[in-house]
């Protein structure tokens, strides 16, 4: 009921009658009263006025339930429609995964203000402190064939760097292929994990860890990794942009599951990509070596001129930036 | 202990004096008793003489982890030395990719007596009755790239065919690339399942099915599946053989990890494939076609000649053999 009466709140903008409340949701003011109180405590604050009701004047840097359901309301049809949030969990990935294995639906989202057991790529940890910053993950169940679900990680990069531009206003960069940096340094790290059959995708998760309200770094990782409060000098509120997140990323998700590629995406990442039109080093496979930075083709594969003039498509592995730090 | 004991008396093959167990395990005279009895208990036939001591004569066609242990005994290196035994349970392979995810080591093997949630490919369901039947499912942690994964349904393939031959003298085949038939009709079915990064592979999980002391099938699919027992006129026992299923895929595991190529394995296995010579359908992919298959190449693709004589090689999907039944 508190979802409904902060959606109710929200939706109006201003006073709803304690009436009104109790008629929409059939049930008695006694239960409103209580409910209100609850949200209260949770750090909602909101107004009553004699004659007039409650309204809402501002909320907490909460990322529960009840927040993200009455954010995301009728926003979008299916990403983050059901959500399952932990104040503290192992990590993110691992729980949607399991909820995948059990059956739960596609677009389920994960959400925990801390993480015990953070995960970064190839097994690397991820730093999970609590209280500043956002670990979601994205529970999918495409139709698609497995070898397509890489491009996944582009479509969410590229959603997470709308989402954060709209709402901080901050002009954050893409590293491909699955990081977002600004100032060249790292501010969200993606994880795309598959459970898969030999030509089947049983599930995909897809993790996104965003450094939010963090005010300073430990020395050493100082100079790889900023936040978004850092940035931009005030502290966000976090369910508003995991909102704004899913918003994106169910647009994006749905055009490239009609195509099964990323064309339509091309050229607006690419205005995005801190790579673009410069000397990366390419660290995957069985030799490392420089090249020019082209931007991505239609699969996702970051194109490169080497140095013999030749054009190569890099597929995955790891690609640093001169001047931007990508593993934190 | 009682894994302990088994393993000496089966080593032995002969008495083991009950002052002999006592020393070589640390324990006490009542200890050694108390363990030949629950072993008694649970069906072993153990002969005790005075003045020689126990012996062996005859185990209960028992799957766990003390019976499975003390025959695995040190013939894997890692396949199979740590194990998971459920009388019942959802699906091995579901438990196994949920060790997977915990951090389980390479080579868990996770059987069942029954499944309630047995899974077959693509979502598909896999009848799963008590007492008759092997349900296992092996962890892998392979360091390859994760499209090289697919290729290890035919390493297991091969290695349960050669496992069944030895223990039952039947002269078993397999249908590309997830069954094993005798008769034209279905013994077998694997499901290779995987949990990856874009280019890592967190963990596979390859589940083997094996109908093995059913007497009969429901008339419906009598005549898609048959049993070992049907087949051979005797009911076998399980645990031995998914002893010979670990040794056998280890050793081709290793294999194969040296080469990430089955070019060791095409010929043996070509020898034993069902397909080999006959008409296909190929069910994969937008059109259905008739071809002549010809056998595995060195990455595991089913080569097939097409009505206009050109050789095609076929990934996965679904491939039928007339007179040959795959999906039950």
């Amino acid at each position: 009921m508190k979802t409904e009466i902060l959606k109710l709140l929200r939706e109006s903008g201003d006073y709803v009658s304690g009436q009104q409340l109790c008629e929409t949701l059939g049930v008695s003011r006694t239960a409103v009263w209580k409910a209100i109180n609850q949200l209260k405590e949770a750090g909602y604050q909101v107004e009553a006025v004699r004659n007039r009701g409650y309204r809402i004047i501002d909320s907490p840097d909460v990322m529960t339930e009840e927040e993200l359901k009455s954010l995301i309301g009728d926003e979008t049809k299916w990403a983050g429609q059901n959500v399952c949030y932990y104040g503290e969990v192992d990590s993110t990935n691992l729980r949607a995964k399991q909820f995948g294995d059990e059956g739960a639906p596609g677009g389920t989202l994960v959400v925990a203000d801390m993480q015990t057991a953070g995960r970064g790529r190839r097994g690397r940890g991820w730093d999970s402190p609590a209280g500043s910053s956002i670990y979601m993950s994205v529970l999918l169940r495409p139709k698609f064939r497995p070898d397509k679900a890489p491009m996944l990680t582009i479509v969410m990069a590229y959603s997470v760097a709308r989402a954060l531009r709209k709402c901080t206003g901050l002009d954050v960069l893409i590293k491909w292929p699955n990081d977002i940096v600004l100032n060249g340094k790292k501010i969200v790290g993606i994880l795309t994990e598959m459970s898969t059959e030999i030509d089947y995708i049983n599930h995909v998760v897809i993790g996104v860890g965003i450094n939010v309200n963090l005010a300073s770094f430990p020395e050493e990782i100082a100079e790889k990794a900023t936040s978004l409060r850092i940035e931009c000098g005030e502290v966000q509120k976090r369910a508003p942009i995991i909102v704004e997140i899913m918003k994106e990323f169910e647009q994006y998700y749905e055009r490239f599951e009609q195509t099964e590629d990323l064309s339509f995406l091309q050229q607006p990442y690419n205005e995005m990509l801190v790579n673009c039109g410069r000397e990366v080093s390419i660290l995957g496979g069985k030799e490392t070596y420089q090249a020019y930075a082209l931007g991505i083709n239609e699969t996702g594969e970051l194109l490169v001129r080497r140095e013999d003039g030749s054009i190569e498509a890099v597929y995955a592995g790891e690609v640093s930036v001169r001047g931007v730090y990508g593993y934190v």
